[in-house]
């Protein structure tokens, strides 16, 4: 009997959880909606009913390793503390996993959600053939997450793969976390978003303009990207930005870690074909390890391994089965 | 009987042998030049002359775990071939491991002379405590070492660490590289005196033009820090560039990573006084992970430990000690 374990990713929107084995086949899934406004203690109480229902009626025979869970936030890993959430502002300060293990009576993990589909990127999708992976997650934000023979690189207090923050443009666009020019400025979906607004008001975009003026409502990264499809140059100019962000980011991480691959997923992800020849033109021109370990004709490496510059596979459920991965990968 | 190791560190101007046992004792040392010029089989058969004087001489009784090899360039550790070495140009496509382990009859382990240094400041210089460290050799260029878990990070082919190559802006000087903006152009010895030139010919640096007049074949980074010493504004300034640039490399690894430690070493460091305040000041503003993980009043993590910053101990040693220790580790 194959041993299994419940990922848990608990999103701002939506709660999923789902039994996973230990060769990485899904046993069950639900999706729960997250009702965030009514209060922690709320939702926790709704996860751990749902995980003991999951558990009642699967009735697995192997052994449960335990509850990994995915969260939107920084955690101190020492306790277990979230240390900072906007999305689940109750959460910081609260000993997430101890009261969640004392609920459920068995070992329970807790990681960042980009760490979390770093792993499962690494586990069952684009990272699956290779020890070393950095995954960047474009959504709302851009979330981090390094896999190094194998396992999330958690650094000194677990705070390590904070990708989204760093800098691109050292006098570029105010970010959030006090820094100018982080690459989430540029690369996530509410960049996207902004900077096609830059392209309209600086004039010069007047087909963007009209786009706008008719979705007021979802005037989003994803209609940007049809537009960008349907040859729209303005909106191609805002994913070319976007992609050579990425590239000058990626550049500095082939030269800092030398990793056998990069994943990029994430909502915004879908603008791949949009976005991703600025990549490749981007870490071409800027990192000399890219081009050194390129395999080419009369090069000197004997065993040149080009760096994988490649697509997320999993979608949104990378997170989720990055998540129950955790505990088995314990054990 | 403690066992113990040879280390070499080639320099290009330098070549320095070194006999230390598996603790860190140093039993003996010495230093050829390395006439380059000569070519490769005169330089490695004086290092395998050398090195064969030094064991008859010693006769340690412990036993000899190998010898340790930093050298001036890019190494594919799969072969030992050097990829590629500006101060030693006919050493490329050249087997040095191999030929050297073949005359010696022991074996070699070769490493890229910054990894190698940021090896020795873990054993036995600022990093001694810690697990994690990052390591950055301001010299003719900017070289870069990480220790992860106390070994050296290789990457997917050995060529991890090329940390002065982090791109700190991206519209800035043309690099050696082909990049544009690298730390490397601006925290180098190097790169202190183009500054310098650079402050006098825009104008109001009449100082550092007097200085440089008086001293037309010495005007480096050593008197230029000697000027910011003395308080002269546009030689201050030119420090204030290095730390920035130092700064805002850290920061983003700062974020990468969360290491325990950053380590400063190389020639260039001497001037640690007058560019080390803009470092702080730059990774506190960009790196909201080094805020996070900062001790404070108040603050949410159970077990604050700042990532330290500071300068290297061994001086002119750590890549000599760093050598030495390959071998021993691999044992």
């Amino acid at each position: 009997m194959p041993a299994y374990a419940i990922g848990v990713d608990l999103g701002g929107t939506n709660l999923r959880i789902a039994a996973v084995d230990e060769h990485g086949t899904l046993l069950h899934k639900v999706t729960l909606g997250t009702e965030v406004a009514k209060g922690r203690d709320f939702v926790v109480g709704e996860m751990t009913a749902a995980i003991r229902q999951m558990l009642d009626t699967l009735k697995v025979p192997g052994e449960l390793k335990g509850i990994g869970i995915g969260v939107p936030g920084i955690i101190d890993k020492a306790t277990g503390f979230m240390y900072e959430s906007p999305n689940l502002p109750d959460w910081a300060n609260y000993p997430v996993h101890s009261d969640i293990e004392r609920r459920l009576g068995t070992p329970v993990v807790l990681e960042n959600d980009a760490n979390s589909a770093a792993l499962g990127e690494k586990w069952l999708g684009a990272g699956r053939d290779v020890e070393t992976m950095v995954m960047l997650t474009l959504g709302t934000g851009v979330g981090g997450g390094i896999v190094m023979d194998g396992k999330i690189w958690q650094g000194m207090n677990g705070m390590a793969g904070e990708l989204g923050h760093i800098t691109v443009d050292p006098v570029g666009q105010l970010c959030g976390c006090g820094n100018k020019g982080c690459l989430e400025q540029y690369a996530s979906a509410t960049a996207i978003t902004r900077m096609a607004n830059e392209a309209i008001q600086a004039g010069g975009a007047d087909s963007l303009k009209n786009l706008r003026d008719a979705h007021p409502e979802d005037f989003n990264s994803k209609i940007i990207y049809q537009a960008a499809v349907q040859g729209d140059r303005a909106a191609q100019e805002v994913f070319n930005k976007v992609g050579r962000a990425l590239g000058t980011a990626i550049a500095d991480m082939v030269n800092a870690f030398n990793p056998h691959m990069f994943v990029i997923g994430g909502g915004a992800s879908n603008a791949w074909d949009a976005f991703s020849p600025a990549i490749f033109a981007e870490v071409q021109k800027r990192s000399f390890v890219y081009r050194a370990t390129a395999p080419k004709e009369g090069g000197a490496l004997a065993n040149p391994r080009k760096t994988i510059i490649t697509r997320a596979q999993l979608g949104g459920d990378a997170g989720l089965f990055g998540a129950a991965r955790l505990p088995l990968q314990r054990s």
